[in-house]
């Protein structure tokens, strides 16, 4: 089950010059920073209530969101769902015949396990489920 | 002031394909569906926590969800934030340079006053103030 809407991932040129536009568009600065070396990007979360908006610069040139921008500008990319059971949900959607970009979870940003479906399967939407693991024991 | 994600606007071709489908994702129905004539679009609402995801198909070939995703394809379209105040969040933004689409809120869906402000000003996201009007007396 899709619990909540954690973030939704804006892919962006430069994070520094973006950051200074939506704290001025939040009325607040970032209330997150981390690099994800796994996925090849910087990020800034920007909280709205209990969802964020999670900008994104990529940190190599092969990375998702350097290939996104290249194809199709800056912009939305992704919306990240809360999940309880990453691997659970995984299993169910692809039963449901949905096309999966990991058929195992991977470390994402903010202590969360992350995969994603892929977007020809949700007319256009590049789904990610994340599950919250920092706060748990033993992962 | 941004308060909390309302929903994300998702484009599509045809909205009852993906009802069925997205029913599948979110594992129930829609919650809410609504035809807004002001903006040429019916809409389908799934809900994930506070949040929702706003499905967006055109009913008129010059609505900008057609021109949206005859450009672009289908996808995400824009996020929309809940304001308590959208024509103080109007101006305020437009004082901190961002370029307002709408200088004055309209009836968007939900039982909302909405206004937009340009993808351009915000890094290639179109962004929606909504002020939630309904359960208010006097507007």
């Amino acid at each position: 089950m899709l619990r909540s809407i954690a973030h939704i991932g804006v892919a962006v040129r430069d994070i520094e010059t973006t950051i200074a536009l939506y704290s001025a568009l939040f009325g607040h600065g970032p209330d997150h920073r981390e690099d994800v070396p796994d996925q090849n990007v910087r990020t800034a979360m920007f909280a709205a209530g209990p969802s964020s908006v999670e900008l994104l610069q990529a940190t190599s040139a092969d990375s998702a969101i350097a290939k996104f921008i290249e194809k199709r500008g800056e912009g939305m990319h992704h919306i990240s769902f809360v999940v309880d059971d990453v691997r659970a949900e995984l299993r169910r959607l692809e039963a449901a015949g949905f096309q999966l970009i990991d058929r195992e979870p991977r470390r994402g940003a903010g202590g969360f396990l992350v995969a994603f479906v892929h977007p020809k399967s949700a007319h256009g939407v590049l789904i990610e489920l994340g599950q919250k693991i920092e706060a748990a024991h033993g992962g």
